[in-house]
């Protein structure tokens, strides 16, 4: 079994080697290289993961019968859906579609093969998976915030077609990450509490990387 | 395809002909004809039922990708689980467990296998069936309000050893029954829109009276 603080560097190295700020697209993104339909092509397509977050969500507490967990994590379901039409994540990214000058309808349509099969084989996680291992799956939340902050910089120094207030969603989560980073983490941390479940959550992790990593690949292939 | 006024003949039918307020076991509750030990052998093994209704909801989120309709479904699951440890409907449960002077730890015990079985089907069900049949397996509802206001009496009038304190989560379900019945009605008559959508979702509300009706077989078993 791995002490906390071994555990915590073990799922800390699986963003420093897998997260998708490496990932050639969102390198090319972050140095100015995207054209407006590639942009585009981003946009819509990664509408298909945020969409997918609240059923993932929900799928973690219908697996979940500590009543405390659940409480704790409900919140994620409201942060993503919002209360009403003009609130919540989900929204936010909508808004992002208005600015880079997507018809809305266009993020209904299907998304490229293999962003659906990534974002499906994550939801199909959270639905399979021992509940505190799917909920370390969402630990790519530790890694969100400097690659919204750089992407933030990067839009806003090299996009400058799309303004300024399609940019909510990135500066939302730069905050929300964090916080959602430290409540799932210390949820991993207690519950994750055999050799086996630790191992599991950093085999989770390295999969959620891979569902992000794979998201890309798909997007990048349709824009080259 | 049934028009709305049969659909909802066919689905009030059911209760009608199918509810668990049949069951011989409610029948001898209502006439005062419980020991103490069959009614606390009904409430330790009911909350097997009521811990997992949360569970349930969250499944039917987890399959529903219209955000308007995850919005409306939301509520339940804080009903049941509350924001606090003295909110919803598992903790109102939980004090008529007091009420009936069962250690609340005894209620965490394994269920009768019988009420186990019935219970993790409904959950199975809410996690594999289209949501708008999963949501129409909900509509036991309809019929929950009579039956919680002749239990009510019935335990106000015979089982008199059980401090009126207890019976909060009778009293809210009157009235919150009748308005989630409603919610859960409409969404099943919007999108239950085929001929073959309107027979699953009406074998679904018959499912969920065996689930509840399975429960009460298992308990009167083992109380006789």
């Amino acid at each position: 079994m791995m002490s906390r603080e071994e555990f915590v560097a073990e799922l800390r190295a699986v963003g420093i080697g897998r997260y998708h700020h490496l990932h050639p697209f969102h390198q090319r993104m972050n140095r100015g290289e995207l054209s407006p339909e590639a942009v585009q092509m981003w946009v819509k397509n990664r509408y298909y993961y945020q969409q997918m977050i609240p059923r993932k969500d929900a799928a973690i507490l219908s697996n979940c019968p500590n009543r405390d967990v659940r409480r704790r994590w409900l919140h994620r379901i409201v942060d993503h859906d919002g209360r009403t039409d003009e609130e919540g994540g989900i929204e936010a990214w909508l808004r992002l579609a208005d600015a880079c000058d997507l018809p809305r309808s266009a993020l209904q349509d299907e998304p490229l093969p293999g962003a659906r099969f990534a974002v499906d084989a994550y939801w199909h996680f959270a639905r399979t998976a021992p509940w505190p291992v799917a909920i370390a799956s969402s630990l790519t939340e530790l890694f969100a915030p400097d690659l919204m902050a750089d992407r933030l910089a990067a839009f806003r120094g090299f996009y400058t077609w799309v303004p300024d207030w399609g940019f909510d969603y990135f500066q939302r989560r730069i905050a929300q990450a964090k916080t959602d980073a430290d409540e799932a983490l210390e949820i991993t941390l207690t519950w994750c509490d055999t050799p086996q479940l630790q191992a599991s959550a950093v085999a989770a992790l390295q999969f959620k990387c891979q569902v992000l990593w794979s998201l890309l690949d798909a997007i990048d292939a349709a824009t080259r």
